[in-house]
């Protein structure tokens, strides 16, 4: 018999009142990993009830189940369509349009989505802080004296590494609020922490020949980064001690971890294996790529250092970035490099983009030097360790260790383990269709990471509202 | 005899009136053309004399001279000393440190100096615009209605192909000062125009394999993107037309022109010419970028339409800057891009560096729809205007042909062909020596330029400055 649908389903050896939810199991599973393709036209519920010898109702009532959820949709007087379940956050779509006068890479990239601005009840993405309590007043308060000083003409010449009050103030941030040990000299100002990880690429990479380290799962951008350059990206998994250095072969030539707060399990690099990192790269001539997004916004325990702080071999770029600790939309970001490398770096951006504003650098130097910058990321680390301490509270009074989150030292998300029938990807869309957004930490591997580890981001949510959320969240699990 | 100093100097046959001249001419040349090293102790004067078999005070009176005109300078006690006379703006300094871990690309690429801030009494530098004229508290305003929306939350999110608002301004404005006919799915927006080369070149150049053909002299730092990338640069000569089509090989898959302004003639691309690329590039599936730096500009003859108008292939790459036509530190530009084009090249600009500051694009479209901006070109156009025909005017009063300036059509900088003993090189020093910042073509040239073409700015230069500048150039050729 030809079948109703391009899918086999199997409800064999069932009883009775197992069937409806087996069914409804089974074509949820099949739209969300792609196989029933959005758009598609479901069978009529007699056909389908026909074809597979269940009663018509047993159909119906997992069509409406599926409605309900998202999963379907009904047009009116033309049937019931497979809806488009694509995760939104992450999910990566190939690029339409192929030509042969554009080059193979980008004729077959993945573009990263940017979410569209649907708003969740409960807000749990990572990436963005948490902006009501910023300062912009007195932000918009040094654009201005900048913006003045430009029409008297006195605004300083633009530098292709930076402004010099920039890097002088960025030098002491990072020395104060990491114990980064740098001179000026070594600091260059970038187009956020992005501009930052193409640059390296681009002075680092020998394309085709280059093999990169990286943590998976781990930052989808700085992997593409990385890819595009014709980097060969070299998966090493991650555990409770961040990445697991004795997987990384000899052979590669940079490694590129997240160490104070690992993206996205959220874990802290533990000190035996920084140093055994650290040897390693010595030893190899690797390079180090040090990405430090949020380490600013210390949650637990006593600060560890920067790798590198401890780093005797000038192979470490350490980058930072004011997206996270002050705002996205300043487009800041800084790499402190070793001495060898910061005139390539430098000549690469002036011929990417000349240099970044000198407007916003040197009211962000004054921003920093006036004790602005560190009078926010006080008040905020407050804000998310309250936030975060109602999650950790929430899960380990409701969830019954189905729930686990992992420690982390600082930053503004944090993993949770947990278990469930569900799996990680299935969880993030049931939450969707209750109001939560999350995300899960497969969401950002390409390999075979399987842990069921949901991502809380806590930039967006209150703390008000946590309770309700994680309350909601176990649920479904 | 073992040289007194490793140059050759020949000065027999000379009457003696002329020896002095003739020493002073072949020692200020050496210093030039770098075969006397900056740093290099010359040789005592009675010594040199002895070598040369002439008079100790003729050693002397070319040394003052020297000195006077800054070719050397003397240290007392320790002797007298070889000056730095490099080109001050456009000289290319080698990077210095070579390091086995960075690519061969970025071990020996060169940087463009950014010009010291040294004032000249006339300044004729090209590059840069006139800010006296802009309305800085207009702009101003502009930006703080958008931080204040964004303190509300309620700026818009962020896309990396530029904010719609902005494409659509910018669509607008290309249409009516361009005549560029575009939809609003075509514009990207950049972080100025060198970061649309960039990106060009990296979606298009195949490395090793991609040929580009690009105008000689020409605009360094487009030559420069295209290098890093790894496309072949093919230098093709410019005359009084523009770019010598015919001398494009069929082979080449991109051409780079600067049709309305040759950079750095500033001669207009001759309709006839225009069509012929146009065809050329049907012909061949060559794709063109049109670089329009300073068309806004225009000073003399009716409009002259953009190759993009014309293009019925979809090959034009229009790119356009608002660095010129309003402030450099904005950090603007944006490329009209062919449909099958826009979208590896947005994921190009996402993998860069996410997107251009949300605020200053939402401000700049403000600025565009409200005709801030039309008004300010229009403005400029007649300042421009009158310094060039201060410019023309000097000129032609005084230079009695030995100075011609080229025709142009729009733009801010002019190139006036000369008559004269010395090299360009020679009168771009000289004429520092006694004040006067200008360029030779020259400077813009790889390969076996040898007109003498001086270039005019006159972005700085005041009208009522103009004559005696021109006077005090004419003096010295």
């Amino acid at each position: 018999m030809e079948p109703i649908l391009e899918l086999e389903l199997n409800l064999a050896e069932l009883k009775r009142g197992e069937l409806l939810d087996s069914l409804h199991r089974q074509l949820s599973t099949a739209i969300m990993d792609g196989r029933l393709k959005a758009g598609l036209r479901m069978p009529a519920t007699r056909k389908l009830a026909q074809s597979l010898a269940v009663s018509r109702n047993t159909v119906i009532g997992v069509y409406d189940m599926l409605v309900s959820e998202g999963y379907l949709y009904s047009q009116l007087g033309a049937g019931t369509f497979v809806a488009d379940v694509s995760l939104p956050a992450v999910s990566s779509t190939p690029v339409q349009s192929i030509d042969p006068r554009i080059n193979d890479y980008w004729n077959h990239p993945v573009r990263f989505d940017v979410e569209s601005g649907v708003q969740s009840q409960w807000d749990f993405s990572v990436g963005s802080p948490d902006l009501s309590e910023f300062p912009f007043s007195v932000w918009q308060r040094y654009i201005n004296r900048q913006i003045r000083l430009q029409s008297k003409g006195l605004l300083a010449a633009p530098d292709p590494q930076g402004q010099a009050n920039l890097r002088q103030a960025i030098a002491g941030f990072v020395s104060h609020s990491r114990a980064v040990a740098c001179h000026v000299g070594q600091v260059l100002v970038t187009t956020g922490a992005q501009q930052a990880f193409d640059l390296i690429a681009r002075i680092l990479v020998k394309s085709g020949h280059t093999r990169i380290a990286m943590e998976d799962p781990g930052y989808p951008m700085a992997r593409m980064a990385f890819s595009a350059a014709g980097a060969q990206i070299i998966h090493i998994p991650v555990d409770d001690e961040g990445i697991v250095v004795s997987d990384i072969p000899a052979s590669v030539n940079i490694v590129y971890v997240t160490p104070s707060h690992q993206f996205p399990t959220g874990v802290a690099m533990s000190a035996a294996r920084r140093a055994q990192l650290l040897a390693l790269a010595a030893q190899h001539n690797m390079v180090i790529i040090e990405d430090d997004y949020d380490s600013e916004f210390r949650l637990t325990g006593p600060p560890i250092d920067a790798l590198q702080t401890h780093d005797r071999h000038a192979s470490v770029f350490y980058v930072g970035t004011f997206s996270k600790c002050m705002l996205p939309d300043i487009r800041c970001g800084f790499v402190v490099a070793p001495d060898w490398a910061i005139s390539a770096l430098t000549t690469a951006k002036q011929q990417t983009d000349w240099h970044n504003p000198v407007v916003t650098q040197e009211a962000l130097a004054q921003f920093i030097v006036q004790g602005e910058l560190l009078r926010h990321i006080r008040k905020m680390r407050r804000v998310y360790r309250q936030r975060y301490e109602a999650i950790v509270t929430s899960l380990n009074a409701l969830a019954d260790r189905k729930a686990r989150p992992l420690p982390i030292l600082a930053g503004v998300h944090v993993a949770v383990a947990v278990e469930s029938q569900w799996s990680s990807k299935e969880i993030v869309i049931r939450a969707k269709q209750v109001g939560i957004k999350l995300h899960s930490a497969k969401e950002f591997s390409t390999g075979n990471y399987n842990h069921k580890l949901l991502v809380l981001g806590f930039g967006h949510i209150s703390q008000r509202a946590i309770p309700a959320g994680i309350e909601k969240l176990i649920n479904i699990l």
